[in-house]
């Protein structure tokens, strides 16, 4: 590996810079206010190449109802990822013993129950319930910027436990919504692109847990379904995904019951930017600095 | 209870405004886009009026180190509030038995480990061990925009699962500390007065859990430590807290060693505001259509 891509030496000049904030845990450090300014760019960016299409603006928490996440499968594919939440919900007496036990340093964690809530896994999630019934004549496009958890805590700080997606969420039929998806691969190539980062797409698949999650994706994978555009950030010889184009085909419309105006089966996709990994990617590309970043991407996310 | 201060009602004309999106668990439904510009109008606000300060900008995901829950005592005292992370840890074969039991609609969460997490119960709580050795001369100011999760299921819209609070965080000398943390005080009142809200402060107390919480509780308000700034939203005769000013002498100093310039102990104080809570505040006192609000009130947000 060249020091070009040695992720300690990254981290600490992340640190280093005020880009990031250390943390005890791995996945969970904090942001700087100067990545906070490229990031809440990058979407602005995102928001603007978008702004034509006029997407109906939705905002969630990071927590969405667990029998959402039951509902959609997400525990046949990725228990490793999921991250549920668990509350103390005891008497008077129970909840001494569970502080003797945090102060006596034991696990404290069998005393509590499940909530009715788990961490959203994906941003388009708690989008997918509003769509019912009929879908208007050209269907339905939607935004959301949301935190996401995933459960897979690593030294790369392009892989966090918690981190930001803009999401747009197409809904309509199948030509229709195959056309946006592809369209927004061209769109997002071009994006990146333009900010300066070699940037190429990638046939994708999601991270099915265990041995059975292999034939998944080859059947993902085969079905040309997922898209992604991958920059180097951290790696040359294996680039980081920043963008996501997702064509789930009936997977959403059959759980949650929409259908086009013409009553045929309506089909979604989604397409989402990783802003931290952006960010990140943007960073590695052109420095530690953004006042020194290439005036043509800076005339791109300062105007 | 009037019609004025209906919970129903005032839900149900927040979603048919499509202010808020509703969701299937209590606490945690959407925002739509009107909501979210009055939103970020309002912390907007909040960071103009601090802007003289120039308070540093931290950011942080919605989750924090289990060790730092536990190192603060959150525990103790708010076990019924607090949100532990869990995820699937196990073989492919106990995967198989947990998606079994997910679709057989059988508890699947035993099968779950305490992940290295948990959800942030305060903004504030991911600055303070940034606060280590001597503090530079005249302390240090820290502003943080984060979501924050309290398990208190309910009906009404202000008290949610997930919602975001704007903090500044301040760590210097006592009088230092506290003068800062009586003249925000002061700075609140004025700004949601300005914004047409029936604000009034009082002394407050944290909601520490069970019967020994009660005694908790007597004492700070006896070291008048909590104020609270409160505004009719829900109940006239039970206004909202829409932010609060907390002075934590050296509760913080103490538990993460940050001492002043010149070694003695250095005290700290934080000031919020519930987001969410002052948009429903601005939402009841003048009306579902921002566009229709008073040209005083819009001009401050609307800038």
């Amino acid at each position: 590996m060249s020091a070009a891509y040695d992720v300690e030496n990254f981290n600490r000049d992340l640190v280093r810079h005020g880009l990031i904030i250390p943390s005890s845990v791995k996945g969970a450090y904090g942001r700087g206010a100067v990545f906070e300014d490229i990031l809440r760019r990058v979407d602005g960016l995102l928001m603007r190449v978008s702004a034509a299409e006029q997407p109906q603006e939705m905002t969630f928490p990071p927590i969405l109802p667990r029998a959402l996440i039951e509902k959609l499968g997400y525990l046949d594919n990725f228990p490793h990822l999921a991250g549920s939440i668990h509350s103390f919900m005891g008497s008077d007496s129970r909840a001494r013993e569970l502080s003797a036990m945090v102060n006596a340093a034991e696990r404290w964690e069998t005393l509590l129950d499940p909530t009715e809530v788990m961490l959203a896994p994906a941003a388009c999630y708690p989008v997918y319930p509003n769509f019912s019934g009929l879908l208007p004549q050209g269907g339905r496009l939607v935004t959301v910027l949301g935190w996401v958890f995933r459960h897979e805590p690593s030294d790369e700080p392009t892989r966090l436990l918690s981190f930001r997606m803009r999401e747009f969420i197409r809904a309509g039929r199948a030509q229709e919504v195959k056309a946006w998806r592809d369209d927004w691969l061209e769109r997002g190539l071009q994006l990146f692109r333009g900010l300066g980062l070699a940037a190429h797409s990638d046939l994708a698949a999601d991270p099915f847990f265990g041995r059975p999650g292999k034939m998944m994706a080859a059947q993902q994978l085969d079905q040309r379904l997922k898209f992604e555009i991958l920059v180097p950030v951290i790696s040359a010889q294996q680039p980081t995904a920043v963008g996501s184009f997702n064509w789930h085909q009936e997977h959403f419309s059959s759980k949650f019951g929409f259908r086009n105006a013409d009553e045929s089966p309506a089909h979604s996709a989604c397409m989402g930017v990783g802003l931290e990994r952006a960010t990140l990617a943007l960073i590695k590309a052109h420095g530690f600095d953004p006042g020194q970043w290439p005036g043509s991407v800076r005339a791109q996310l300062w105007t």
